[in-house]
């Protein structure tokens, strides 16, 4: 739904140019494409190569010279070599001299080396200012101005001046530089482009964990018990049946795993008198992955809507169908409406839609451009109010739809429950002791708490700003 | 879905810094939290405290000195204490005079105070420039690094350069500040994290009203009046039934409220002659509120498909279809396909499909991510044309699934219409009277008049810009 | 969703303000509309005017002066003027030289005239800087704070400085500056607000197209032969049974055309040994406008899950079911649950959910602010290995659907075969031939080829970067 607008190559040719000239070392992809984007925002470029005849594909403004003439004639130079080749570099180490190094080189495997390559580059040069950054930007994207992946360029190194230097470059690029720190923080940037959905991953191992036990479960109860006792072969229940029963147990739970960690926290604080301690660091992991836990909670909760949704077009229900209305017909009898019924199949499906309601408005609000459109209230007040409102109307929905079977005694083939009642164990939990903690008795002092008060003072400046915890 | 990469805490030990140093008033979450981030973004910390012991919390590089010593050593002073204790202020003012304060203070409730914290600041201590700022930032997104909520820093003061340094020191930070002119603006941006969806606030009251309007009609038309003179109890249609007969009426009605205001526009620009006079207060404002009611609207539309699709699961439904075919059964017939009944059905549910289509489409369009990646024409065209069409279509989706009744004697109980009559009332005013207006005979005055001509000129100088109102 | 908290309308009235003075040539619309939110941001404005009286439109801060009289006044001149009264502006001349001036004109027309209308006030007064920029941005949205569209100013011109000094007034307005170059981008500026959705044009005449044909088709072989062999008037099929045929085939084959450039640039660098040269032009547009392409099929892949889930409300598909029932209990029997039969439908159904799933997840990561918050690597594993998958199962799907009607005679009516068939053409090629690509003799070189080796050297340099082919 963008359009790439920046397609634009509007070479600047002779014009009352005042920005200053930029080196680059090196004429591979990233370099090419990185000199090209800057001739056209208005740079002199010169290149630095070890033969300085190739070039039909360099950018036509720009000059190759060799390495040293061409770091004579800028106070940037760009790096755009592998980390095998930077100590080619330590014979220039005098024309290098007080000159600004962007390090923008990648590596392979995360954590490939003990150091991290700008500070490699650092310790060969010490004389230079090396600041690493655009290596989370890539030549296809330069080059065809399509930044549909970030826009934003971490940036990082000791000399303040220096960097500096690089982010005007970087923001005249059409680009956001993000100030990361010192050249410590070089690890963590040339990491970044390696890792793949880190916050992620424990949600989604948690996943698949219950996911498979949940199947199981079902599968041994649904088919192979009915296939033992009832000599019924119902293995099709694999595609669509225990699907849709492994999926809202999945949303149910995760969505209360989502609150639970923010009752532990309240728990933990009333206990210590005291917000003034760090939690514990599992804690600390689970509350920062408690928007992922809730996107899969989503994703499950849809895939149940649409499995069940489909039951129509079934074979199984259709055929289930016609043998109820037919032994009707054989019996000669229209049974009669039966209220209670259409009144408990109607209130879970109403509960159900409510409950879905909610929470899909709550992966909206977790979109991160609406996200950032709202202050800190609206955000709280979406992601724990109405999140609450939409764990207890899908636990009702849950409790309304398998409240029948609790008494009774088939829904305990092999003495074991039927998975519903699993999946009401952790949402039950969490509202019961969010009921408590909403009592006066329980809120007063958890908020004063959190507002910076202590049952046994130890810290004792006043606590000036009104506490900001996401959802707890 | 996205990933809190700025988790690192690279501190900048003796590097070769040459950021100012920063000096923050008050060691409270707020002031603590802060003073991290700028010392991780190279900038000297020293903090100004009553005490100068307490600080196991204080970030481990940061200085901690009286307020007077802490004041000397820079000339910026975040001030991170509450309003109430400013007085103790008074008595530094020689030390500030001149130095820029910076005022992060949030209250607890709207317009607590007369005056702005920062004026009451800028009052107390006349000689210093007082910047308002930060206070739309949390203490909790600032440690984690998670900046789900807004990046966006509202800056406001009355001194450009002073306003200029604070507004630097936010960039360095990595969030975005946002210029709001002079000390004035304080009042509003010291509300704004108060503020609770206040854009919001008309579109959703107005919603519950006529839900629930609409809701006790339908109660007494479907159930109390079927339960007086056919004693039938039909109580179990509150859960589905009714819902499912609000939602795609308030889904239409507020879809139509979305378009009436642009038609009132023209109508008052064609009556006038010009577009230079400013409209009438309400239909500013109820111009400003189209969005939120079109996503009102969108949300009854996407509960009435929910609704819709999860019939075939209801009790009532599947009693309702073995009766039909019980009583064919016994007659020994089956009755042939009605043609004209396919057809009807068919292409009811064919232009509610096509209609929601659009609707859904709008609505991804005015997600702020897309709609900032749009131009101006293109945002008009998919919310004008495209909004109109989806009006069409799901005005057409109730007179096909309706016209029949509108007929017979038996859809007008206690001689008052059904509801979806009353739906279309809005709809159809405002597709006649914009059918008028795509006239040439009106089209070319009112194109004329939105370009700067006027019937009567009072105000001569040219226009000299295509007018952009959106979705008139 | 958002909040337009910039109503305030803050000014600036006498604050120790150091802005430098803008000047605004012309009163209209826009011209007003800048004026004041630039003296919201706390710029002196004057207004340069050929009367200077009118102005109660005016920000009443502004001072109004003849235009030579204001220019003076300020270096950076906004020309608010429509370009055919460009030549007033000659005989200023010489007050104009060495100012700024901003062209913020527009267009009615794409390439109206032969040279944009910057680049012909260049030449009116080669004296000054031309700056083109603002043309992008709306008087409403500056006026009512709205700014829904874009934020981004493009701006460009051949003066770095005096670029340099519109950029920080666009910054200083609260909004970006991108700069596009030299003034040679200023017709494709010009030209900006003016297009409508570019970029998805070629994938919607393709999709039309095809719609077309496809339905077309259908109704050929659904209604006509239908009518024509069997006396059957099913022309109600044109609602739902025919577009519920088309959209999956559309979804289908434009999901596998997504997929189908990246296979062919890899065949071309497996042949040419190189990726050192351009691929064919329309391999290249080909490759630009997949994301169109994806989310058109996307659209089509959500009007055939609602096609779908509508049926049960369908008059059709009640009367073939009652059919059915009716002739079972009328012979006295019930037919037996057929196994294969519930195992196929169910699988194709939890096919295409999954199907379907992955889709949508594909479509939300493509949304700017979610793309935008993701890294290249998780960018490119979710386009193309969750799209790879998605489009494994869609297959899937329409093979167990259609599965069973490749070798029954009565699919091919007229000789011609089923729709589903020739949906089914460009996946499985797409399938086949990347199953090739997989294997670890054709992977091996083409990765290396990628890395930058080549069969042949021509362009000796090293490559530096780990290439970034999104979703190839």
């Amino acid at each position: 739904m963008t359009k790439n607008s920046s397609n634009i190559m509007a070479l600047t040719p002779n014009t009352s140019n005042k920005r200053e000239t930029v080196c680059i070392f090196g004429t591979g992809d990233f370099g090419r494409a990185l000199g090209h984007k800057m001739i056209q925002s208005g740079y002199p470029v010169v290149y630095g190569s070890r033969s300085t005849q190739i070039s039909n594909l360099i950018p036509k403004d720009a000059e190759v010279l060799s390495h040293a003439e061409a770091a004579q004639k800028a106070s940037v130079i760009i790096i755009a070599i592998q980390r095998q080749h930077y100590n080619f570099l330590i014979p220039l180490a005098e024309v290098l001299r007080g000159k600004v190094l962007v390090d923008i080189s990648n590596n392979l495997k995360l954590n490939q080396y003990p150091e991290s390559n700008a500070e490699y580059l650092a310790q060969l040069l010490p004389g230079s200012k090396v600041v690493k950054g655009f290596n989370t930007v890539s030549a296809w994207a330069l080059q065809s101005g399509t930044l549909d992946a970030s826009r934003q360029v971490f940036v990082c190194g000791d000399d303040v001046e220096a960097k500096q230097m690089v982010m005007n470059i970087v923001r005249a690029l059409g680009l956001t530089p993000v100030d990361k720190g010192s050249l410590l923080a070089a690890q963590e940037i040339e990491n970044y482009p390696l890792q793949l959905f880190p916050m992620w991953k424990f949600p989604l191992f948690l996943s698949l964990g219950l996911t498979a036990f949940f199947f199981l479960y079902c599968v041994a109860l649904d088919i192979i018990y009915t296939y033992i006792y009832e000599k019924n072969n119902f293995s099709f229940f694999i595609a669509i049946t225990i699907p849709n029963r492994v999926c809202p147990v999945m949303a149910l739970t995760l969505l209360a795993l989502v609150y639970l960690p923010g009752i532990f926290a309240a728990i933990i604080q009333l206990h210590r008198g005291t917000k003034y301690r760090r939690f514990p660091d599992w804690l600390d992991k689970w509350m920062l992955c408690r928007k992922q836990l809730g996107l899969i909670a989503l994703a499950f909760a849809s895939l149940h809507v649409v499995f069940t949704l489909v039951t129509p077009m079934r074979a199984f229900a259709s055929w289930r169908t016609s043998k109820g209305i037919i032994s009707q017909a054989l019996n000669n009898k229209t049974e009669p409406l039966d209220n209670t019924n259409a009144w408990l199949s109607d209130s879970y499906l109403a509960l159900g839609i409510l409950g879905y309601f909610l929470f899909v408005l709550l992966g909206i609000t977790s979109l991160p451009s609406v996200s950032n459109s709202v202050n800190w209230r609206e955000f709280r007040f979406v992601q724990s109010k109405l999140g609450y409102l939409a764990l207890i109307l899908c636990t009702a929905h849950t409790l309304v739809y398998g409240g029948k079977w609790f008494l009774s005694p088939s829904a305990y083939k092999w003495y074991l429950p039927n998975i519903y009642m699993l999946s009401l164990v952790v949402p039950c939990a969490v509202l019961v002791v969010k009921f408590v903690l909403v009592f006066p008795c329980v809120d007063k002092p958890l908020t004063q708490i959190r507002q910076g008060w202590e049952r046994k003072p130890k810290y004792s400046e006043q606590s000036n700003h009104i506490i900001n915890k996401s959802a707890v």
